[in-house]
């Protein structure tokens, strides 16, 4: 695709999806168009199609990113020994990873509602991967018997289910904090999957 | 204010909010227009404007109404015994209450920031009113020695969280029943809040 502003493409491009992800937040994808995407970074609307090819494109874009990174972040954790310390490790992660993205979190799970079946399919095939990583921790700990769930998969969403609550209240610099917070998480989310 | 049609008022209305129910929840708030949503029932979009003032209204009487009858249900609920029997009947109500209302409850959480602050803050209060509940079942457990959580806000914010992710899974008809999704939500909270 031919860039009319070749010099300007690496940072014109951040700053588009950057400009989508704050008004899809804001607004809702539906309510925001091409053309005030481009007002907000201070293009002609048509100079964003030398970006992208469509605000589908964009939204994709942005969730696929989202989780990209999510993996990414994940595996780069060092390894910790036993289903415990793993489930440990994966709850203060969570916590950390999705605080810290308040925007993208929420498009993650509002906006999947308009995006096209072959990349809700792509997007849920990444956020499976991310759950199964979470469902083998809870597995070999019921094999290891410790812990004891009646369902791995439901324990697994109701699990990240129960994280994800942490970014509607949590503000920093209010009455706890992230440590405070993922020390009570952690307590509870242990003693939900205990024997 | 004067109405065009006065016969038809009485259910012209209620059309009115369930339409513009579906429509916030396919589309999002600030996508849908007063003309849509008049589309959607038939009558011309001047019309609209003998039951609701602006889209602002209908969206606050959707979410007014939507915590007006989780707090009527949840007070209609028989009496139990002890905090252990009250906070399971929380949790099989919740459950059920939410799963037979999915669009009530997108909107309920998603539109938030579409509220008017006036507006937002009464159905604030209405929903703190709903958790000081569950949080006053915790704190009376917590007493009795039967419940043991670090810090009962941050334990009423993780169960609803919880209980809300099953309507973002749970399909009728699915591999697991409405009984079954019940008794594995219960196991984990009575575990998460146990001593």
């Amino acid at each position: 695709m031919a860039r009319t502003q070749g010099s300007h493409s690496d940072i014109t491009g951040p700053r588009i999806r950057k400009a989508a992800l704050k008004l899809f937040a804001q607004h809702g994808y539906a309510a925001v168009s091409m053309r005030q995407i481009a007002g907000e970074v201070g293009v002609q609307a048509g100079a964003l199609y030398n970006y992208t090819p469509d605000k589908q494109s964009l939204l994709f874009g942005l969730m696929h990113a989202h989780m990209d990174e999510l993996l990414s972040a994940r595996a780069a954790l060092p390894p910790v020994d036993g289903p415990l310390e793993e489930l440990k490790q994966f709850v203060g992660f969570h916590i950390r990873f999705h605080l810290e993205r308040p925007d993208e979190v929420f498009i993650a799970y509002m906006e999947l509602r308009n995006l096209t079946p072959e990349n809700f399919a792509m997007i849920e095939a990444l956020r499976r991967t991310y759950e199964d990583d979470l469902e083998g921790i809870l597995r070999e700990g019921v094999a290891q018997g410790v812990f004891a769930v009646p369902d791995t998969k439901i324990a697994t969403l109701a699990v990240i289910a129960m994280l994800n609550g942490v970014n509607t209240w949590y503000r920093s610099g209010g009455r706890l904090s992230l440590d405070e917070v993922e020390t009570i998480y952690w307590d509870m989310v242990r003693k939900a999957v205990a024997r």
